[in-house]
C-alpha cells in the first residue's frame, strides 16, 4: 500500500495508475480550468459522500460542466478503487476538467476529464484537538472562491514556512476581511454568537452539517468577518472533510483569547463526533 | 497539419502526441502548480526566444523550480518539433510542473514535469491594427503575477463574453488600479508620456523589448495606473507576443478620447514591425 492509490478510474475505466494518460492539452493542466472534491472513509467507507458529491457538482457548474456519471455509479466506482487500492483509510478525490484543448484555449465541455483517485490518510496529530491549533493570515482572494478550483499556488508556495511555524493551514483574508483557511472553512464566536463568512467562499461541506446540527443550541451570524475580529474572538474554529472540528488558538503571533480550547468549540467537536459515529453516507 | 502538434516533448523525448502520458497525479493538474511560457514563430523560427525562456526561468524559479534543460537544447527541441508538426506559422508552449504528487500534497522538484507542444497560429484580424480594438474590464489580480502561471480561470469564464462583445481581452483591475490584460500587456498614454504599470504584472516580452527601443523617443514612467486613467488616456495600448503592439480604442462602452489609432501606438508598432523584419532571436 502506497501514499496514492494502484489503481485510479479516469474517463469510465477503473486501471493502473501507470496507464492512466492525461493529455499535454488538458485545459486542467494549461489553464487550471479544473474542480475537483475531497472526502474521506469512515470504516473504508465514502463518508459525506451525497454532500460531496453535490459540492462537486456546484463547482462543475460554475465552470459549465457536467459531471458525467451519475451519484450511485461515482459512488460503486469509489468503493471498487477502495477495495483495489487496500487502504487502512484514504481520502477519494475526484477531478474534472474542461477535457482536452487542442489550441490551449477552446475545448468542448461535452467531453471533460474526469478522474477518481485515492490517497492514504494522512494522520492529524490528536493533540491540535486537546491544545488547538494555529492558522498563518495570509492575503488572498481565492478566483471563483464558490467553486472548489485546483488553484493551490499561494497555499503550496507557504507550506514550508507551515511547517516551519507548526501551523496547520492559512487564513486568507483580502481588504481586512477573512474569508476562509486555502483547504478549510473558518468560524469565529464572539458573545456566545458563531460567525460565519457569508459570501466569498466555498460551502464547508463539515462546516455546514455541523453548524446544522448545532442550529437549537446557538445562533449562527452570516457576515462579513474582519481579520482584526477574528483575532480578538472569544473563539476560532477550522472545519474540514479530512480533520473535522479543530479548534484554533493562535493566528500568527496572536493567540486566541485564553489559548484554550471553547465551549462552543467543544459542543461542535462533539457534534461531529456523533455524525462519525452514526454515518448517515 | 492540424490545430495542435502531431508531435510533443516530454520530459527529455519528442513523441507522438497520442503517446504523450501525463499522470493525474500531477501537481499541475491536481493544485495548478505550473508555469508556462508561449512564443510565436516568424519565418518558421522561434521569434524573441531569449527572452521567452528567460521569462520561463523566472516564473519557474518563482515556484521554486528549475526548468531541466539548458537554452540551446530547448531550441533544438523546438525546431525540431516545428519541423515534424509542418505548421505554416505555430506558437510554441513550454509547460513546467511541480511533477508527480503522490499525495496530492507533496512534490519533489528536481523531478518537475516539462513538456513543449505546439499550436497552428491563430491569425489575428488585421482591422485591429487599423481601427483598435476593444477590451473588458475585469475585476481580478492574478495570484504570483510576476510568474506566467497557469491560472486563466477569470479569462475563460469570460471567454463568451468576449467573443459576444467582439472584444480582444479583458483588462484586468483591483482595488481600482489596472494591472494587465488576460494574456497580454497593457500601457497608457498621457500628456506624451508613456505609463507602464510598476508592480505586479508579468514582464511582457513585446512590451518590454519595444519600449526599451523607443526609449530615446518617449518618456516612460513605471507607476500604478487607475482603470479611470485608463478610460481618460490619450492612449491606450495592448502589447502580446502573439500579437505584436495592438492599439487600444475601447474600454467597455468607453471610447478612448478619439476612438483612433494615436501617434505614439502608431510608432510603437512601427517600431515593432523593424524587430519583426529583422529578428535578433
Amino acid at each position: 500500500v502506497g501514499i496514492s492509490g494502484a489503481y485510479v478510474f479516469l474517463n469510465g475505466e477503473i486501471m493502473p495508475a501507470e496507464e492512466a494518460s492525461i493529455s499535454p492539452f488538458d485545459a486542467g493542466l494549461l489553464r487550471g480550468y479544473a474542480v475537483f472534491d475531497l472526502l474521506q472513509t469512515l470504516d473504508g467507507r465514502p463518508f459525506m459522500v451525497r454532500e460531496h458529491l453535490q459540492r462537486f457538482r456546484n463547482s462543475a457548474e460554475l465552470l459549465g460542466l457536467q459531471v458525467p456519471l451519475p451519484n450511485d455509479e461515482i459512488v460503486s466506482v469509489m468503493e471498487r478503487l477502495l477495495e483495489l487500492n487496500g487502504h487502512a483509510d484514504a481520502t477519494v478525490r475526484m477531478v474534472l476538467t474542461g477535457g482536452v484543448s487542442p489550441d490551449g484555449m477552446h475545448f468542448d465541455p461535452l467531453t471533460p476529464t474526469f478522474f477518481i483517485l485515492t490517497h492514504e490518510l494522512f494522520e492529524v496529530p490528536g493533540s491540535v484537538y486537546e491544545y488547538g491549533t494555529k492558522l498563518l493570515a495570509a492575503e488572498h482572494q481565492r478566483e471563483l472562491p464558490e467553486a472548489k478550483t485546483t488553484g493551490y499556488l499561494t497555499w503550496l508556495l507557504n507550506h514550508a514556512r507551515l511547517e516551519e511555524e507548526g501551523a496547520m493551514d492559512l487564513l486568507y483574508h483580502s481588504g481586512g476581511v477573512i474569508s476562509e483557511a486555502a483547504t478549510a472553512s473558518f468560524y469565529v464566536v464572539r458573545d456566545g454568537k458563531i460567525l460565519a463568512p457569508g459570501t466569498g467562499v466555498l460551502w464547508g461541506t463539515v462546516g455546514v452539517r455541523v453548524l446544522e446540527a448545532a442550529a437549537d443550541e446557538f445562533d449562527v451570524v452570516y457576515r462579513d468577518i474582519s481579520l482584526v475580529e477574528a483575532i480578538q474572538a472569544d473563539e476560532c474554529i477550522l472545519t474540514s472533510s479530512v480533520r473535522g472540528v479543530v479548534p484554533v488558538t493562535r493566528i500568527d503571533e496572536h493567540v486566541i483569547a485564553e489559548g484554550t480550547v471553547g465551549p462552543v468549540t467543544r459542543r461542535l467537536m462533539q457534534i461531529f463526533k456523533s455524525l462519525t459515529d452514526e454515518p448517515a453516507t
